[in-house]
């Protein structure tokens, strides 16, 4: 079977809802992304942990086939960051953000992951991603994510990495901003214009909109009732969609529409727990459940 | 066939946009609904105009069985409207409301209308709405649309009115504000336990959801890239909702479903034109080929 490789942050995570407070958590983008991706397909990881870091707290995702070889240890603290999310869960406040190990990650691809075909960069510096995909050997589907920090502070890299990328997911207010634009169709024509010729543009509660080659794909989210931990919500997402991907092999409109479907699935689980809590127990059969209840919110 | 009353307002509007300057076009909630759900069934259409109003404006609703029987004149001006959109077309600022015939505007229901067995009470006071609703005989199917202003200065009255109609669209955040609630799923579980079975939470760009006893279902919004004049939006969809489910005749979950995405694919054409300009000359196939562009946006 095909596997996907990701790149990102590995992290210990304090969050405050107004319901509860936890702290020192698994957290960081490429644990979100095999939590969700391993339900699908073997993951391959590289990121960075610090010294402090306790193996075990990733024992889950080695049963479940994420393969962990590419992760440097390096002397240090692993990244730390803490949030806290309002009444309404659509806002949070970065509390603080230790960089500490990840500050200086050099991200290394091991020989034996070169070859893979799927290829996640989570959010980092773009150059970052552009090194990244300067190691790998002709992947067939490449995506990036990315946030307003690397817009405003490293344009002109961010853009030459998106050139370089076949799909990217982005939010919103993000995806305006990184093209100027007030009207998110303008704005999606305007990125693929760029090059990636699949956008993903996340919505939050208002779902995901799918643009391959400006045919566009509406998949609402799923309406989860009591949102107990936004945190890793995004990257879930992206682990479920690569991971759908990635089991299919074939990147055709209808797997891709499929996939932004099985990531918002499991993103909607994501958030129904703290950390990785509730997709450490999520299973296949449950996922497929909701899967059909999307199918059956969009019906008429 | 079966026909549907609205009761509602009867307007000059005067709309700025970052383009263009319409000053004294026709609008208003009646008028909107009217052109909108005249697509479908015969209209019958309760409201006030000034002895300014100029009938020649609504001749192309007559034509289209739009019948104005019911339409009250009264000395004075006919209702003034005046706003601004920004460059971003999802604000827009209140200039003038000038009320003027319709701060008196006492709603009689003609003997010829009472039996109408769809009625939808667009966004006017709430012991007015409830008036109507005491004129009529067992309508099949009643429906009424409210805003903040009313939530805020009439709650008791409003609460009063929602209890007795079958069904409410209201927007995101005033369906939020409605019932003191940050999640829309459990503020439109609270709306169902008021009365209502049938609640329909428009979001503006990111589509609108439909609640049938709590069973939820999901519309895009259709990917409208140039938006000339958003004025008339909801009222259109609630005339596109109200018209197709009159033609259909039975208020059933498969019907509400589909007369969710008329009504936005109306409005979607509404917006693309100022004032009913686009609404006028709409076709039915026009708006068949967008409903099937709507299936095509959400299947996988």
């Amino acid at each position: 079977m095909d596997s996907v490789l990701v790149v990102g942050s590995v992290a210990y995570d304090s969050v405050e809802t107004p319901e509860k407070k936890v702290e020192n958590s698994l957290g960081g983008s490429a644990i979100y992304f095999s939590a969700a991706a391993s339900l699908f397909a073997p993951v391959k990881v590289v990121g960075v942990v610090g010294d402090d870091f306790n193996w075990n707290d990733i024992a889950f995702l080695k049963e479940r086939d994420v393969d962990f070889k590419g992760m440097q240890q390096a002397p240090g603290k692993t990244f730390r960051w803490g949030g806290r999310y309002e009444k309404d869960m659509n806002y949070r406040k970065t509390l603080y953000t230790d960089l500490n190990v990840f500050e200086t990650f050099d991200p290394q691809i091991p020989e034996a992951y070169k070859k893979t075909p799927f290829l996640f960069l989570a959010n980092i510096q773009p150059q970052l991603q552009q090194c990244v995909l300067a190691q790998m050997a002709r992947p067939r589907f490449t995506m990036l994510d990315t946030m307003n920090f690397w817009i405003e502070g490293l344009y002109d890299a961010l853009i030459e990495t998106i050139k370089m990328v076949d799909g990217i997911v982005i939010n919103e207010e993000e995806a305006l901003e990184l093209v100027h634009e007030s009207n998110l169709i303008r704005a999606m024509k305007k990125i693929t214009a760029l090059g990636p010729r699949v956008i993903i543009v996340k919505k939050g509660e208002h779902g995901a909109m799918l643009s391959v080659n400006n045919s566009y794909f509406f998949a609402p989210a799923y309406p989860v009732e009591n949102v107990v931990d936004p945190t890793g919500a995004g990257d879930s997402f992206a682990g479920g969609f690569m991971g759908y991907l990635t089991k299919q092999g074939e990147v055709t409109e209808s797997n891709l529409r499929k996939a932004v479907i099985y990531g918002s699935a499991v993103a909607s689980f994501c958030v129904e727990g703290f950390s990785v809590s509730r997709l450490q127990k999520l299973s296949l059969q449950e996922l497929n459940a909701r899967v059909a209840e999307f199918k059956r919110m969009v019906e008429f």
